[in-house]
């Protein structure tokens, strides 16, 4: 075997280069110590490309051979925590391109033959990204779950629906639920969207204009269970849209963690009182004895910060780049990686959290009964007697201003007085005017009454298996 | 008819309002001057409402009928500019609510039965949007046939393909321009994958808890030719993900713009010299007598920081908003209509401008030849020689170095002293280091030989039709 | 006189050029529909030049003289709307400048002399943006103002202060007024810190390399009224710091808003009730007769993620250009433009509802009774009885546990309850626990006893005049 | 000494928790993992809050002498790596004041009177930040003499300066190097205004209310060498606009390290061959044996993203927050950690790097002269012959195309040729159109006539040192 020209890259890249990489210069520009997470997905490529070189006799089946088995002993040792990864050898793909040369001779040094590590890096990313979407796949339905469960036994507890954080209209708590469960199933959708411009195939690309060697790209994309080969090597190695796509796509699944989480926060402060959250999900004050904090929903609440963040930085590093690759793509790591990580740690805790809320539908309805939420169903009542809407609502507002000055919900004033606003008016009214009466009223499709909300558990139980 | 609520708003909300709003809130609050762009799907909607109304016997067939006729004269007064449209109105819904019910009376003030501004407002911007991305969609066709054509007539034409702007290996200028034509067909599968989440019906989700009246939430969908109803009416009302992701879509296919913009800048640079653009897409120096500037590509790099801050701005806007509607949506509208026209007017200039450029082969091919850009070929040769690719690379690094020694190119080297590296070296070297050899050498599927180029061009025109 | 090229520019840029520029990308690259708003700064600019250009010899004293009165006479007329703006021109400068020379020949031609557009164009900006930043500087005082004024009424109304939400400690509404009027010192505090870094003259750094004419800047600079001159002309025409740097502190004032507004759409919400805002600032619901919304705080939240969008986009805009002037920087001025309408729309209108704020005390303590707002106080008061802070916080959580379980207050649980978590307690602690003793204690510099509220109050006072 | 409740909390937080918590919340809520990089800061703010309590007999000698010696054994055994970080222990205000107990009892006990955890962390961020900037301010010292150098050495070379990257006209390579020292001289100012904000003591505000114990807060600062005390406990302890602010102009000098380096990319690129950097600054490639790629200006130019994406997080996790503190403030150490790093990593990498660079002045001058960079040099002299400047710009412009028909530059045109153009233009002209000639005659104040820049260079240099 001759020498292994990657043990010498301390002292210079190759031989056109005078002097060695300078200190600062490879610990700015190395990536080893973050990118060794692609490990796996690095071999598996490497090994799908092998097999592949050896189908096409670029090399040998005793070269094939040797690089599973190098490949095979470097995965042992990645396992157990005893390879080591050098600095000095940049990224994860030279470390394990290294070792394998090391153990293997020549036939590691063939190993990247007709590719270049341009297209090995979006090969890696990309196999790894697949999987990490297909986990948070996983974790959006356990999340999906835990909300239509805590919907399910909470279908007729009325909360106070409110626009404008203004009482608006009496809800089911288990309707409300079902709102995120909606805000997760397109969260779902776009994952499932972005994952199918991730599972794509950039191998083959080599540096940037495709390779002299006769590859076969799609036998390659068939072993690595890709759905497509990437048909133009230029945009190969320069793409970086799936990795925006799914910040952009993870952003939004936060925002809505972001909304939910206000909403925790604000039903568990005492002036609302609406749920409390199990005690293992919340901490105390190093200064006040008597506090609970919510520190769960908030943390998660400023961690769509750094989700957005990362998008931002993401679309910002890869603006006006010239093709094909340039250094600068080494910078869609870190981000990716947070995000990937942020994204399933909060899922998991939300989905666990979820089951640790206590109602108390009695502070739901007194606010409710609070803020005259059953206002519009009085508008529409005169409605059905014959109003035009617009009249209606004028009615209704002089009737609220009666209220507001007796001190008194809308229900609470005597029937001779509503009929003073019109005369239409009868006993039946009342029906109309209590929280649930007004609940049950919204039976459309979408709307908050108890059988609808029944429907929706059904369709979702069904669509989440 | 009873009087017009709507006209007396300049005093009043409501008779449970004491004072008239503030002109200084008036102002600040007022959305008319921007949302009356929205009045086409907002009439659209209402009727397609009323139609369902009279369907269901909520409202009578004539005042369906009185609806139609008042919309149809509004609908002739905007067109001719006639519309008198009032800040005092607040938007465009009231605007046109307003001036419906001095047409029509009463029939007028039932249109809003079943229905809240709310919905409304999600359904004229999710009609209105779904229209513009067809558009978009046109416009992403018409810019990858342009770059489709520009690539066949120069399927042959040699361009040095850049790493890192640095000299890489030669590629076929038609290859370089299908690399935009991925990028732009994956912008087009993104813009779909938006339009399926957009082209859903929020109407009858009312404020947000659905309502009394027995709507036909199918029949409006179907009457609008969307595809799905929302299944929720807290979400209907609340979510405005759809705008969020159509912007990250705008913004991905202005990152491709931009890099587009950044290579043709550098192109018609004179140390390039690769291109011209015709005249009518350049302008001069009120200053420098000899300037020919690329304001086009300039202002549309520029602009990606504009639709890259719209997204920013709507992700912001929806961090951390509780249920369901509140009034910061409002401020969804303008950063998706700027959006909308930056994205719809760059495409536009873009495809008219791609059929300006004239290449300049010659400058190209001696670039090429200024930067070892076959040198991976020689050491694929020797691959092929039975080396292993490192060493290989190795002996070619030496190579260079002579070569940059004597200044000339690899192929300038006489044969002896490239014998002088490896012994198996022989004469057809010279074939496999020319810039047209490396060309036709990378054959592989996604490759940059002409063979490969063409295909993929018979590819692009079978799919954009 | 000469032919005025200006007036040929539909034709073709100049003599160069081929073919005139197509309607597409004039409509594309035109600026004069939104820099006009430029005029003044332009005109100003331009007069300080022609006055130098004079004094220096540069032009004849007839030459300036012509120039003043053409300049008068488009101020006359641009300010009685008769001013004709052609998108042929372009921007703002050539409109004036044509215009000019229609009015007074060859005298027009020669302003240009020793300058360009590039060095214009970034005067005349840096001009209007100075005088925006004392307008902002002023509503920044009139803010902190409104809020001083409110902070004084209300030193000793008591409001449960929060942190995570939930109820901590007692605070005096005054006090939590005042927190804002440091926020918005700050802001003021850096729009000075911007100001000195706009109020440079790029003018005379002329296209890029400075100018072959006498040029006396500094003269002009004095003219003008700014501080320095710009002393390197490739930075003078590239540089958009300054824009940047507005726009960032703009965005810190914008959160200041939105944290605000948050707070003020919290308390109005009925769960809370600590507030009422004069119905001038609030508006209603087309559908639910009852509603008063705090639209013009949801509004200004939202408008932050307009401001930030902006920063964002600006900071891409400028990220990786190539020196000196690119077309690119053309899009700064919409996003600096809206940005400063925002936040001047904004603080005006905050500061004028602030006045429009009425506090409902009992609403505020009773929520501060609710939350054992005085444990601290406890734990304190067992500290000064020599306990270790980390015990007595302890013994303070029994305590509260077992008030809970009462459902009580701590300062409701008899004597020798209390005594039975420590032997210290003594009568005494009944002061300390109520919510005015537990105010009144918080007297070290910076705390929310009344009497520090108070002094704050007279060192804003003096500080705002 | 009694227990140490610190020891019982992976038990439960308090006697007010039913249960301990869960792990998963643990770890999504810890931060001591990247917040004891604090460490310093935190006993530092320690030391000097347990000396005011001392002289303030709050505690006993005894107790400030038992903190000391306890604050010096922990200070050693971080320092040697021996001190045990614990997870269940959250961050590293508990984790030190936990040994603290350990080690000295009940002394260690009293430390945390009259504070909280929400001043002391914003007590210790901004301690830390503040060594920070002084760090960055050093390093764009550094840079900036260092650009200063690389100007003075190259003074007398002749680049052609670009707009639109055109050429435009010839400029001083040193005076291009001292457009980058007026941007770092900026960065630098902005780093002392921030440094003020920065610079103010939190500590004292306790959870957010003050405290009821005689503190003396100015003694802290004076301590602490901070220029004020925050005088309001609310803000004190809920700002982070010091962050925020930080992170702006942060991300300013990466804008201009991200243009600088497009330059360099550009300049290094074969196109241009402007200049060669040191190979030390360089790598090669795994595939292509010819390439020296500039993998630190591109890398970068990329991190400039992740600088601009933490500016976005930052903004975003403030955004629409209550007072006082919540926890959503725990995410504002990651990004501002990862931003200073990455500032301070890059600035000195390019200190050092600039000081690699050699130019290539034939490269240049040749460039420059290929681009009629003299055209508007021509027109100047025009002017001074009495021509306004339009008329003069419009004869060059035809002069232009004269001698780009004949492939040649202007100064190569026959006197009689260019005479032709205008009968005023004499033998002289000669020495106006050359590239030294136009350099020497731009000598107003900024210009990039050598004197001008020679005496930029000593202003420079004497400005720093």
């Amino acid at each position: 075997m001759s020498h292994n020209q990657l043990d010498q890259k301390s002292q210079a890249w190759s031989a056109l280069f005078s002097e060695p990489m300078s200190d600062l210069v490879k610990r700015y520009t190395s990536s080893v110590f973050f990118d060794k997470r692609l490990w796996q997905a690095d071999i598996a490529g490497s090994l799908a490309h092998a097999e592949m070189l050896a189908a096409q006799k670029v090399i040998g089946a005793d070269d094939l051979a040797s690089i599973q088995k190098g490949m095979a002993q470097i995965t042992a040792e990645i396992e157990a925590g005893q390879f080591e990864w050098k600095l000095d050898l940049e990224d994860v793909h030279l470390n394990i391109e290294a070792r394998l040369t090391q153990l293997v001779g020549d036939a590691g040094k063939r190993l990247h033959t007709g590719r270049s590590r341009n297209d090995q890096v979006a090969t890696d990313v990309r196999l790894w990204l697949r999987g990490e979407i297909d986990l948070i796949a996983g974790l959006l339905t356990d999340l999906q779950k835990a909300l239509v469960g805590i919907a399910e036994q909470n279908v007729d507890v009325i909360l106070p629906g409110f626009t404008h954080l203004q009482v608006a209209q009496p809800v089911s708590f288990g309707h409300h639920m079902l709102a995120y469960v909606e805000m997760f199933a397109r969260d779902a959708e776009r994952m499932a969207d972005v994952r199918r411009r991730v599972n794509r195939l950039p191998l083959g690309a080599a540096a940037l204009a495709g390779t002299s060697y006769p590859l076969d790209r799609e036998r390659v994309a068939k072993t690595l269970g890709m759905d497509e080969v990437c048909q133009n090597s230029l945009d190969a190695v320069s793409d970086r849209d799936f990795a925006i796509e799914f910040t952009a796509a993870a952003s939004l699944a936060m925002v809505h963690i972001s909304r939910f989480s206000e909403e925790l926060i604000l039903w568990m402060s005492q002036n609302f009182g609406f749920i409390k959250i199990a005690d293992r999900f919340t901490t105390g004050s190093s200064i006040m004895p008597q506090k609970k904090n919510p520190d769960v929903p908030e943390l998660a609440r400023g961690k769509t910060g750094r989700v957005v963040g990362h998008l931002m930085g993401l679309i910002t590093l890869m603006k006006g780049q010239p093709l094909a690759y340039n250094k600068d793509n080494q910078e869609d790591k870190e981000p990716l990686f947070d995000t990937v990580d942020t994204l399933k740690d909060t899922l998991r805790i939300f989905a666990e959290m979820v089951g640790g809320i206590t109602v108390v539908p009695a502070a739901m309805e007194q606010a409710a009964a609070r803020g005259y939420a059953t206002a519009t169903d009085l508008a529409d009542y005169l409605v059905k007697k014959g109003l035009p809407f617009r009249d209606a609502h004028e009615t209704v507002a002089h009737a609220v201003k009666a209220a507001q000055s007796h001190a008194c919900d809308l229900s609470e004033l005597p029937l001779t007085v509503l009929q003073g606003f019109h005369p239409a008016i009868e006993k039946d009214v009342f029906d109309v005017m209590s929280l649930r009466g007004s609940l049950e009223a919204r039976s459309t499709l979408g709307g908050t009454a108890p059988s609808q909300v029944k429907a929706q558990i059904a369709r979702h139980r069904a669509r989440l298996g």
